[in-house]
């Protein structure tokens, strides 16, 4: 996401469409980008490192975004857990 | 993001471009949108209703993608608990 003293034109067209099309309440609006990266194997903490710098080096520009790394449950998984 | 079914050439650009970048292990990159929504007053079930009713009819694309909508405690908030 675009760090908090970026000026994010993309978000605020957004925020000043909303009242236009009925929706109040909402204070402000931010946009970015989602990756979701499937990994071969356990997701350890070397994986979390690679996937880390990935992150850093190549799919966020550091200098005006800030990133984070979240691990979820493959779709195939979660599913398994949600019949379990 | 995408639905799986939908050709995602903008993650399948950054999958081929890991390995020529010194990253391996990577099975599949998925590329999609990420809207924080800042709500007035408290998340109840009825600015949730609207948040999603917001996602559905005007920030996604429900044809050929899928949404998902997260509540995140705010960062002033995170930063107080942090502290706490």
């Amino acid at each position: 996401m675009l760090k908090p003293e970026i000026l994010d034109p993309q978000g605020q067209a957004v925020q000043r469409a909303l009242p236009r099309l009925g929706f109040e309440g909402i204070a402000d609006v931010r946009q970015g980008k989602r990756f979701e990266l499937e990994v071969e194997g356990p997701v350890d903490d070397a994986a979390l490192a690679r996937i880390h710098e990935i992150a850093e080096t190549f799919l966020a520009n550091t200098v005006i975004e800030d990133f984070d790394v979240k691990v979820e449950a493959a779709e195939a998984d979660a599913a398994a857990k949600a019949e379990s």
